[in-house]
């Protein structure tokens, strides 16, 4: 068997998230599997690098998918291109090794948060960023990322509670500013569901004055997830980058 | 009666461009009066700076309205804000003098058009460039939009032949590039319908080695529409700024 590799890019707005569900056939996964199945005759299965929640985009996620047939890098390429909704783009494909598993591989991830802070929505980027029509206080923000960076149990930033460990690493944090757009950059591995959306509601909390950082330091203390701040609008999320 | 001059920026994806018609609600101007007139009681007539096509965009959009009504700018300002759709936004308003018009007065106007020459059309852009996977020749572009710069009799640039006079003059046309990105800004004044649009078609023709600079002059000279390039696409062009 073949095992391909894919960067794909795609607009989540009207998607229910990266993975198939019988529910719905508005899912990225569902979307590849259904072309990849028609263009091998076999049933492929794709697999991604982790979920992205309804509404999230993707700058460059990973997957593979096993399949016999012997079709060419460029050709599966233009096949893809040709038939993925326009919301969706494959943009490369490499040929990796059997064993190559797009999410047991992952060392860590890059996510990039969007917000616009004026007075008005932005009519061209209403579905890419987070409208907060108010100044929010850069110095705060990063005070408060800098908390959360290094190993912690992110149990407060956590949506799903259960036994399994909520220790997870925060490799960094980074807010760069550009007039009244703000971007988020999150690297970290093993990130838990939801855990960006929740960290950087905090940090906006942060950038309103509404928890400083021995506040947040407290949150990540306690361990429970009413703590932090509420969470960030899926429409300013995007994954950048998956690091193996 | 009081006379307001407003600045609008609009997606203009989902519209039959800026013009009110009886066939449909989708123009910005229909959606502006509707709400204009809830909002006063009368029936209130937006003046625009010009048309826009359907689905071309406005950064900085010109109208004027006049109102018997009392109604304070921000607070104006406020009810458009909530009772517009997501994709019209007025940022601002401002009380002038009652001979104001929005189209006469019209100075001069500047567009920008939006290119991507990325391989892959981009899936956060994919409403707002023009998406042309191939290289373009800048040089030869900006030799091309040099011969149109100036006064000239525009008539191959025309989209609706008649008697009126066609000539008009261009004051700048500017390429700028950022990787895969291009952007063509141009000045000029009473542009004619489409005009921009069919310059664009012509520069990129120039740019993919297809029509020189003296067969650009030789266009202009000829004066028949169909001697010019193909009409770029909609979606690229933004309606930057008015001068008055």
């Amino acid at each position: 068997m073949r095992n391909f590799k894919m960067t794909i890019s795609y607009d989540g707005s009207r998607y229910k998230g990266w993975q198939k569900q019988k529910e719905t056939d508005l899912t990225i996964q569902g979307k590849l599997e259904a072309v990849l199945s028609k263009m091998t005759g076999e049933e492929i299965l794709v697999v991604g690098c982790g979920r992205t929640d309804s509404g999230v985009h993707a700058e460059n996620y990973i997957a593979n998918f096993h399949t016999k047939s012997t079709w060419k890098n460029e050709a599966i390429l233009y096949y893809l291109y040709e038939f993925l909704p326009e919301d969706i783009v494959v943009k490369s494909i490499e040929l990796v090794d059997e064993r190559f598993h797009a999410r047991y591989n992952v060392k860590s991830k890059t996510y990039v948060y969007k917000i616009n802070t004026n007075r008005f929505r932005n009519v061209f980027e209403r579905k890419y960023s987070y409208h907060i029509p108010e100044p929010l206080d850069l110095i705060e923000m990063r005070k408060a990322a800098q908390v959360l960076v290094g190993t912690h149990d992110f149990q407060s930033f956590n949506m799903k509670p259960g036994k399994k460990s909520t220790v997870r690493t925060i490799h960094s944090i980074n807010i760069a500013e550009n007039g009244d757009h703000l971007e988020i950059e999150v690297n970290g591995d093993g990130l838990l569901w939801n855990m960006v959306r929740i960290i950087v509601g905090s940090l906006i909390e942060a950038g309103r004055g509404k928890l400083n950082p021995s506040e947040i330091e407290k949150v990540l203390q306690e361990k429970k997830r009413w703590e932090a701040g509420p969470i960030a609008q899926a429409k300013g999320l995007f994954l950048r980058e998956v690091q193996y």
